[in-house]
């Protein structure tokens, strides 16, 4: 495929992608697609009769999230991107004609939230992760001896889900003690958690659980996902319901949705299991991405420095178990849902996907550049996740996720 | 206060209630308050300017959820329970003339979800249920160390959270056993738990803690809560993150929301916590609410049993300290929030708000009418939770939550 739009060799927005957004500028927020450095608005295309076999769908493009989008399904988002590559490559379009009116650059605009989050739900699918935690905590026995019978999660907050350049400020909180008493202080241990999460574009039914074998059929797309943490609040609080306000502050989303139909290409097989699983997490193919991810660090007043590169592809626990676990009581989906993989690690040392694995729970610091190091992130640190899949000349990516640490409010 | 509408001196709706419901008869669903054994339609009462200080607040009547009502503040709520109540008492009101019309029989309306739940947290803030279930697993230390410092809380899944009334079906899941391996089976421990919500009737401001002090501002009103739990299932995946699918299957509400104001006749004091509970977690006065609180099972074929009797006057943690722990990070609720309270017991043997609790983990049996005796709920069971407070002759209570077991799907 070839478009008449200039658009660069390593753009994660290459005419493959084409992700959903949010986006406004002196307008209201409503519905575009990315490509290369542009925003689509889909909205004026719409105007223009772009997609003439929905002739009744405008609405969902003047709305300030995707959900009644997504509503309409994958074959109306399938359609749509199909419909907008075409127009891409064909010379002479309407897209082409009104190029200066209907492609906004990306730089002139702000993102927003692509969805109202229903629920979110954070798992913890990487062996790498939850065998290097373990080993902290541990040593003797990392995995708990459910870890390999089903993909750990717990519920998480919605409420506080952001996109993509929103600060987030250092919390404070409960940190235990030596004397057994709690301080009452800024956290300490400031952590990112490198993760994708799966855009839940289907409700499923009240009571029904989700084969495995058509949990993809509900999802929408991809972004990349932080779980900010407070390690030293988690510590304390954790027992015995799980974390709760070490991860309630603020979790980061990327403001693009990369769709399902764009990630196909970057398939690859899971790791095999062992021991197999119970028939109704057992599904084949079970597949993965082929995505690289990384995190950087950016101090206020230092260089950007990559901290983690990892990739999707090793995932112990798929998006379809994850979705045939969630479900198999019957709880329900709904559209605009989010659910995380959790930290994405791999085994190289430089591959870690949180602080607290990479510098030992504080133990060990990693190195920035021009001398920089950090055992956890310090005020005004910016961490920036990125993701793409690359096959031969086709790269599909998801942009920026970035976040400020804002410092501490004042006691 | 006497109403010229009959009003039996023992119902839950009586006219120093008036609490705010969804409902639909033949019409679509739409706002109403429940009155002795009637619903009054606000959207008709509107329609016949009972509500003349907001004459623009129509619309929020005649929504499927009561949250853009309740987003017009405890201002608007109370104006109009207050306007309600003098219509009521004053012989000849609008109220009392177009009786007919706008007063509807409770047994011909069907109750809806009175709210879209954003986010729904549950908390564990009664001391007796913390120790006694601590107990069962840990003897030696029932209580974490964290638990006097801090009101101990999950994020719980709100998307199956159901209204009165709806049927919940015994889920399957894995159960672990002696050999290390799980078994794939339905839950053979299928409990309640008996609690309050407090539903959240005002935004706070991401990043921006509530002071323990305006945490009450935050609240529109209660309900009774049914977090419906299963014990096999939550003891095999509950490490290191929490109850998940153990939980997440369906919880249940009472259908008509308490207004704050009509608890306020209830107040009492909370029980005194020692140790000092650190400064952003110290009221005073704290307070709880003197209701009294029940649980009921009816087998298939078997007649209603009273199982437990409690009340929520000992919760150790009070809804004031739960918002302001819940935000102490910075997470912003939302209209529609629900923070429960965790599952309510006292010390007495018939205070079990739960049956892991009642019959020590089904240790033993708890016996109902006629022989029947159960260790957990099952199939065809019917649990009707129950609440009130009462102060002289000033009653305001729930009405009733009730959920029936379905089998579980055949495998």
């Amino acid at each position: 495929m070839q478009s008449w739009l200039p658009i660069a060799p390593d753009s994660d927005f290459s005419i493959h992608n084409l992700p959903f957004g949010i986006f406004s500028d002196e307008r209201p927020a409503r519905a575009g697609v990315a490509i290369g450095d542009w925003v689509l608005d889909l909205a004026a295309a719409y105007a223009l009769d772009l997609f003439p076999h929905y002739p009744e769908a405008g609405g969902v493009f003047r709305k300030p999230v995707l959900n009644d989008l997504m509503t309409l399904g994958r074959e109306f988002s399938d359609y749509v991107r199909k419909t907008v590559q075409h127009a891409l490559c064909e010379p002479g379009s309407v897209l082409q004609q009104y190029a200066g009116h209907l492609l906004i650059p990306l730089r002139d605009v702000q993102m927003h939230m692509p969805m109202k989050v229903g629920n979110y739900t954070d798992f913890y699918s990487s062996e790498e992760h939850a065998f290097g935690v373990g080993q902290l905590f541990r040593p003797e026995n990392p995995l708990f001896p459910n870890w390999k019978h089903l993909p750990v999660a717990y519920h998480g907050r919605a409420s506080s889900i952001v996109v993509s350049g929103t600060p987030v400020r250092r919390p404070w909180g409960q940190v235990g003690q030596k004397d057994g008493n709690p301080a009452f202080i800024p956290t300490n241990a400031l952590d990112y958690e490198l993760e994708l999460a799966f855009v839940i574009g289907k409700d499923s039914v009240f009571g029904r659980p989700v084969p495995v074998g058509e949990a993809e059929d509900y999802i929408f797309g991809v972004v990349l996902f932080n779980d900010w943490s407070a390690r030293d609040i988690q510590r304390w609080e954790y027992q015995p319901l799980g974390p709760f306000t070490s991860k309630n502050f603020a979790s980061g989303i990327s403001p693009w949705i990369v769709t399902w139909d764009a990630l196909q290409l970057f398939r690859v097989p899971a790791p095999a299991q062992s021991p197999a699983p119970i028939p109704y997490l057992a599904a084949n193919p079970r597949t993965n991405f082929d995505l690289s991810l990384s995190v950087s660090i950016k101090p206020e007043h230092g260089e950007e420095s990559v901290v983690c590169q990892t990739n999707a592809r090793h995932l112990y626990w798929t998006a379809a178990q994850q979705i045939a676990h969630h479900t198999i009581t019957g709880c329900n989906l709904q559209t605009g849902d989010l659910l995380a993989t959790g930290t994405i690690s791999s085994r190289e040392l430089t591959g870690k996907g949180c602080l607290l694995e990479a510098t030992v729970n504080g133990q060990q610091r990693i190195q920035l550049a021009n001398g920089a190091e950090r055992r956890f992130l310090e005020d005004h640190d910016v961490v920036c996740m990125r993701g793409f899949g690359q096959k031969e000349n086709v790269r599909v990516g998801f942009g920026e996720l970035r976040g400020k640490i804002l410092p501490a409010i004042s006691a």
